[in-house]
């Protein structure tokens, strides 16, 4: 078995330069097609190219690094465009391990690695669209009709470094597989004290947004008995689904009402209408389904008790995706040698560009611990030996 | 026993011409100090004169109309502004009922009886202004610096109509009583097909804003057992509160959970604050103070299983009022004449100007219904016969 030995230095030397291209020298701000996601993503280019690697940025602004031979190899990566307040490791991570495994490999005489920086990850124009164009999932004159808040179009904010960019994209069948490397963005490891976390699922996503109408009254003449009131409707909904939830899921599965707005919503008016949305995320579809039912059912049965109208609207449905059996088998292996009794297999709870790659080959997923489960914050951070031993647990895996 | 023949075409003929002192022909739009406002107090201070009243404004606006002989004499009325969307009635059926029994029993040599208007009894500077400064539950320099939605002062306001105003209050021991008639602003009468309610508490308010603070975390990344979810807290609140409540209410108990905010709000994000406020209302003191150490306990004890951090504020405490018990026997019996098995006694779910008015004479107050107990709306209404019956049983008490 090759060895494939990561110089920690330049590894962290990256990662710490990459932080650099930010608006904020406490943070990073990069979102998708600004001045410093360009700008990071040049030096990015500048980068692989020093490690022997040819970068393409494709049509949509992906950063391909492409060894010189062209017999298939595995590709690795993730994203290196920040949230608005993004921390300095959501994606950036994954991409620079990805960078010093291939340029690591390369020096020892191993297999050759393609790494790559996905664009718009974080959902400047709806997420994860360079994969999700890239895989097939979105069609390009789809995704140029897309909007961000300013109101730009993504074939505006795409023209903005169409200067750099190939007139055609990478054909995936340059790569035997992907392995993406990321921050977990979730307490699991940090709290269980592991180093390591190999992904067997990225969780599907279902949500809903429900709108109960009831009447709007006056809180002091109103009877009890005679109010429609659409809070009291929101709060044995969301007991009764808590109840029928706890008899049919698992320690990984996850469900959240984050969002409610009342109408009028003043305290001395019975609220006559509760909009609010209901998401809930597990790693099987059956058990998705069944979540489902619960909430469609309770919604009916919760207004139908209580007089309330039913709407349901934006039905969101993302499926779930099994990492590649082989290339987990792998990545086992790599965790157990290089983290004895310190890692764990585990749901990727939050999406990433995997799930899209998945569709053109075979894809994985590994994760390093979040301090304090924190992430899309400034203070988002990860020790540096777990840093170290990612990129470690990678290149073994690539090794093999 | 004096009869007091009230004339029905005067009656509904004032209310109609008051009506039209509004910014919308088919509503009405009167707030306190508002142009619409002071031009119906002047017209209305008109129609006393033509009654043989001596119109009055007092320093902060309320209008009196007074009988010429000094010997003390019964107070009847209610106010003439309105909310922003009110209807014709909130208040301006009992300033007119008032003014048409004391017209009627002047010209069937009955007894004096004295016509008030209130002013801001809808609050645009805080509520019942008019009345609480009369009675003197709030002073006078309190009050002036009381500020509305424009920041304009209630100093400021009222100078608009100075011109108008004495220098001097009204004094208290010129009545022997005030018996208040409004229409019921709840549903209670008209789906008993019942036309007169007699007041025997003005219930007393308490409300608490809340504040739970837990942890705001990515929705998928974080598994339930970790989460400190405030919404969550909140559905545990109000359920549990629902709960105890039940054990210790009366039908007549309210209770509402009416403006909720959730911080960030959104659909991906586990709440880490929820602010909310909860307000209950009853008739009797002691069940208010059970009432509140069930609100403290029960958020004290789900913030503690929950780890969140709790905090309360903006308490509130509007003590109940009882009807002064002559009066209200008074009202019983016309009503039973008026409208035998057709009137009940109930309580008040909304503050009046009545339960000021109980801290300097005995006050009382009488109900017609609400048609759909809709009430701050355009579309507010009571049946033509029911407005009539209660300006009857008002003089029938009267005439005793």
């Amino acid at each position: 078995m090759p060895s494939i030995p990561i110089k920690p230095d330049r590894l962290l030397g990256d990662l710490q330069h990459l932080r650099s291209f930010g608006a904020r020298e406490t943070g990073v701000v990069r979102p998708a097609y600004s001045k410093a996601d360009i700008a990071a993503r040049q030096w990015l280019a500048g980068r692989m190219a020093e490690a022997g690697l040819e970068p393409v940025f494709d049509p949509v602004g992906n950063l391909f690094g492409l060894p010189a031979a062209d017999t298939p190899c595995m590709l690795s990566g993730s994203h290196s465009d920040s949230q608005p307040e993004g921390g300095w490791l959501d994606g950036a991570y994954g991409v620079i391990a990805a960078l010093e495994v291939s340029r690591a490999s390369a020096e020892a005489g191993g297999p050759p690695v393609a790494v790559v920086s996905f664009q718009d990850e974080e959902g400047r124009f709806g997420a994860l669209t360079g994969s999700r164009v890239w895989s097939g999932a979105l069609p390009l004159d789809e995704a140029d009709r897309l909007t961000d808040l300013e109101g730009r179009t993504f074939a505006e904010a795409r023209a903005a470094m169409a200067g750099l960019c190939a007139a055609d994209f990478v054909r995936p069948d340059r790569f035997t597989g992907f392995i993406e490397t990321h921050i977990e963005q979730g307490p699991v490891l940090d709290e269980a004290g592991e180093s390591i976390g190999v992904v067997d699922v990225i969780v599907g996503i279902r949500s809903l947004q429900i709108r109960f109408t009831g009447h709007q009254n006056h809180a002091g003449t109103t009877p009890m008995a005679a109010r429609r009131d659409a809070f009291q409707g929101l709060v044995a909904f969301a007991d009764a689904i808590n109840r029928a939830f706890a008899e049919i899921v698992t320690p990984a599965t996850v469900w959240t009402i984050g969002h409610v707005a009342l109408q009028p919503n003043a305290s001395s008016i019975v609220p006559g209408q509760a909009d609010f949305t209901v998401q809930w995320r597990d790693g099987d579809k059956d058990r998705l389904d069944r979540m489902e039912e619960i909430v469609r059912g309770t919604a009916e049965r919760v207004c139908a008790e209580r007089t309330l109208h039913l709407d349901l609207s934006n039905h969101v449905a993302v499926p779930p995706t099994g990492m590649d059996d082989g290339l987990r088998a792998r990545l086992e292996s790599a965790a157990a040698e290089t983290a004895p009794d310190n890692w764990r297999v585990m749901p990727s709870g939050a999406l990433h560009d995997a799930a899209n790659v998945a569709r053109l080959m075979p894809a994985a997923m590994l994760f390093v611990p979040s301090i304090g489960g924190i992430s899309h914050n400034f203070s988002e951070d990860t020790d540096t030996d777990d840093l170290i031993r990612g990129a470690e647990v990678l290149a073994l895996a690539i090794a093999v």
